[in-house]
């Protein structure tokens, strides 16, 4: 599969990719994928990263059944970024992040500080104890 | 300054950046930022990147005038990933790649292939040939 080799892998063999929203283009969540991760996202249409903490393949919403329909798979110039337009399924609007926000991107700068800005949408007890 | 030894800063002293459009958000490219980078970009209001390549900060824009003027600045909910809310400036419309193109992200796979799928808005010759 060539187009799996034009991508620049690091030395872990992973690329960083970013999960944008279609509609909005909210960037919802950074993550890693290794090759398999990669192929798997393109066959499935579905989001499927690797996990650098668990070491294995994450299927986004295994646990949290917020699922990410694919749409689109970019790549940057350099060949070491991959960028996602996703719709993230599960919940209106969509949770991206594990702490119950629409994004993972809800700290914001302040006068010196990071300031949660955005709310949590569900209680991540929730979200996770099933 | 706190809010700079919240960043966890990665075996390099790098964290990962992503440049969204303000108005579009369009994501225009991803970066590296060390600590004084992150430091300068909130100081000047203007995106101050990392360069791995050249070991140096890189004021986005010193070469091609397509600086970057910074509005928000985000942190993610492990805190090792910004996103900048930028402003593209010296191009209407934004050029933030060094392919003359607004985004970086300009491959799509289509097919078991990477296609160029935006049009370059500047000859990058023209762009770096001051």
């Amino acid at each position: 599969m060539d187009w799996l080799d034009e991508v620049k892998w690091d030395a872990h063999g992973l690329v960083p990719v970013i999960a944008q929203e279609r509609g909005t283009n909210d960037v919802l969540m950074f993550a890693w994928m290794n090759r398999e991760a990669l192929a798997r996202t393109a066959e499935l249409g579905r989001a499927v990263y690797f996990s650098r903490s668990r070491g294995r393949l994450w299927f986004k919403g295994e646990e949290s059944g917020h699922v990410q329909t694919v749409h689109e798979i970019r790549l940057d110039c350099d060949n070491d970024v991959v960028l996602l337009q996703v719709t993230q399924l599960g919940h209106e609007p969509g949770i991206a992040c594990h702490t119950g926000r629409h994004s993972c991107f809800f700290q914001r700068y302040e006068n010196g500080a990071w300031k949660a800005a955005e709310p949590v949408l569900k209680d991540p007890q929730t979200i996770y104890s099933k």
